[in-house]
């Protein structure tokens, strides 16, 4: 006799909802740390943050249902951290240091809700706007992306028998083991999974996360994902976004003091943050106008996340400048996460191997790579290049220029003042598939 | 809020033992089509079944657990032919025909029991033996290869954490379906299931005839596996085995009834069944001795299974044969069965596709191919040669001499005797895998 969960079963059969978002902790953890800093230096300012979908040949709103968009979104805003979350993130320590969160801020946290969404068609794309206090706008990215990015998986096996979608996470897992028994021969590797909202769904991000625990060992250095961490007892890793510079520029009152938002933004920083946290983000407008003109204290940071150039220049770049500012790059780290995947972590590894610190993000490559494990064939599980990007501030235009053209975010004119403000110095347009 | 069926938790805590057979129905089709024959032919031979692992480094004894092993063993023994299971046999058509089975034998089978086995250890392998009445030793064939398959695996895989054995399935499962695929671009395929015996697992083999039947549609014809026909509405899928001839052989009086013995037994067959079931196995003393002195009337019969040369080289020599006699070998059927794989059914199936009919019996390669899934490496989950095979009828010797010497058993005088009633020719060594 077969045994089967009456309770379970008749539970699977009527659910009208399968959550794709089920904490306001399965977010990234540079989100909380960013959202502190928020409150505390701008706490009054307005922020839209957008949908951008970069493969703009996937037509987003073809695929996926609006009222099972609408019923996840709808999900996530009735949402609150719990007692356990929050006294999780009272108690817990991160990048080694205690009570990083100050109490008030989780008391706020407490009521915190997600605000409004709004939502449209045009193009065959779903436009996606979220208005509102930057305090609470910023905490809709990640969700939003997950949410999108998994509706869009459950659309694409949608017609899939139960021994088909058998056949497809198996070969998915075996895909991401043979990437993880490559990465096990790197003997300093460290590495994080940085792969929450271009996830497959939130069950393939906690297996990965397990098969980096299970075949990696020391050399999984933990999550990005907030509740992943707490459940399954890993670092929380991040530090911060390009959303830091963008507001700070669009709020900028003159171009002189646009030049100096990239600098203004790692003040505010490092009154909040010190030690592992220090990770400067250089490229929101371009990392050669930033490293130019940066003041000498920058050179005191743990490290730079190079984002958006080819890693090992981004990094060659960054090593000759502290040099010159006198620093030992063995002393210093590199984080790297832009669209990494095996092939390009070995290489930047073994480049870079002994003259400086190194870690590596991985994303979507590592919780969404299902490239060939369809059984029909097909690509409609291949990840695309989904971002949710803050769009205004204080109904100012936010801009990103970034080192790759590609992916430069925000209005035409705009973007051609902040050219003129900081230069178009190593900026080099290269294909973004992820 | 996880949901657990805390009744079948508490029961995968402390179950003593998980059996490996749990039907009668589990085994071979044809030793069921082999049984109402003997029954009626030679109800009161007795003869031994014995244990021959062809794969003489693997030391089983020091693998599987004697208690475990016994205990398995006492559980097939404890097993009855339920009454589902006799009425399907009884109600079911076989190879388009109704009542194969005769009511007498089917009532016959009601009482049925596993009988008694006689286990030692000598040199790190198991000397297990089953004496009795033909009629029953004949039985445990196949369970006793299934249990000590599966035991032999479950040791494999006692060390494994669940996310090892996760990975491993994982990769198992990928690389069946590579095969699936690789097998459904021949469009006249014909193919079936013969792992029982020498199955990874029960389950496994379950979920392989699963992959087949999504993947190859009306290429998969069946499976051996008499419950799984059953459960899964397949095809049961066999004829006969070397046991008949072999059996016949050992009781003949004179070297002159020996000669005749492989005949014999097709006179025994051609009166009991008819059809599709006449498959000619010729290799149990040699092909080319069974082929010279055929008699006419068989090459009427539908097909022959070639079991122990290289299979072109067996086919071609059958052809050539039919041509002889004057038959058209389009119309017959070669049913190719000995250790194929994807690599051997592509090649032999274009070598004879449009000059014969062909149907590919596929075993262990099928069910038990987990070389390179172990995430730990190693071979301890490689398949094994391992037989059970008919010793001796009535207090004579039994042997086989097949056409590769690498698969002789028996008594060394009495292979000598054999060889010259039937000559060594065509007879070729090739080493025995699976």
């Amino acid at each position: 006799m077969a045994f089967t969960d009456i309770a379970t079963r008749t539970y699977n059969h009527g659910f009208r909802l399968d959550p794709i978002v089920r904490s306001l902790l399965d977010t990234d953890f540079y989100k909380l740390l960013m959202l502190q800093l928020i409150r505390d230096v701008h706490p009054d300012v307005s922020a839209t943050f957008s949908l951008i979908n970069r493969s703009s040949s996937v037509k987003l709103a073809e695929i996926i249902d609006e009222d099972e968009l609408r019923a996840q979104l709808d999900h996530a805003r009735t949402l609150r951290f719990s007692n356990k979350e929050l006294i999780w993130l009272a108690g817990n320590s991160f990048y080694g240091k205690t009570q990083i969160f100050r109490p008030e801020f989780i008391a706020w946290l407490a009521d915190f809700q997600l605000p409004e969404y709004e939502l449209s068609k045009a193009d065959g794309q779903y436009e996606l706007h979220f208005h509102g206090p930057w305090t609470h706008t910023t905490m809709w990215e990640v969700p939003a992306l997950a949410i999108i990015s998994e509706l869009r998986s459950r659309a694409a096996m949608e017609a899939h028998g139960r021994f088909a979608l058998d056949v497809l996470y198996a070969r998915a897992k075996a895909k991401l083991w043979e990437k993880v028994i490559a990465l096990s021969k790197l003997p300093d590797l460290k590495l994080s999974d940085f792969g929450t909202r271009r996830r497959h769904s939130f069950l393939w991000q906690r297996w990965c996360v397990e098969a980096l625990k299970e075949g990696l060992g020391d050399r999984f250095i933990g999550t990005s994902n907030t509740l992943l961490a707490m459940d399954a007892d890993l670092e929380a890793i991040g530090t911060n976004a390009h959303e830091l510079p963008m507001v700070e520029a669009a709020l900028a009152k003159s171009d002189a003091e646009l030049a100096k938002a990239p600098y203004r933004v790692l003040e505010h920083w490092q009154s909040q943050y010190s030690g592992n946290l220090l990770i400067v983000l250089p490229d929101a407008f371009g990392t050669a106008a930033f490293l130019r003109n940066a003041p000498d204290w920058v050179a005191d940071w743990t490290g730079f996340r190079p984002d958006s150039a080819p890693p090992i220049e981004a990094g060659e770049e960054i090593i000759d400048w502290w040099k010159q500012k006198g620093r030992d790059p063995k002393e210093k780290l590199l984080i790297f996460s832009d669209g990494m995947d095996v092939d390009t972590i070995e290489e930047v590894y073994r480049h870079f191997h002994g003259r400086v610190r190194m870690s590596f993000g991985w994303g979507t490559n590592l919780t969404n790579d299902f490239r060939g494990c369809d059984p029909d064939g097909g690509h409609a599980l291949d990840p695309i290049s989904l971002v949710c990007k803050v769009t205004e501030a204080n109904g100012r235009p936010a801009v990103k220029l970034s080192d790759n053209p590609e992916k430069a975010t925000g209005d035409r004119g705009e973007i051609e003042r902040y050219l003129q403000v900081f230069g178009a110095a190593g900026r080099t347009a290269a294909p973004v598939d992820v």
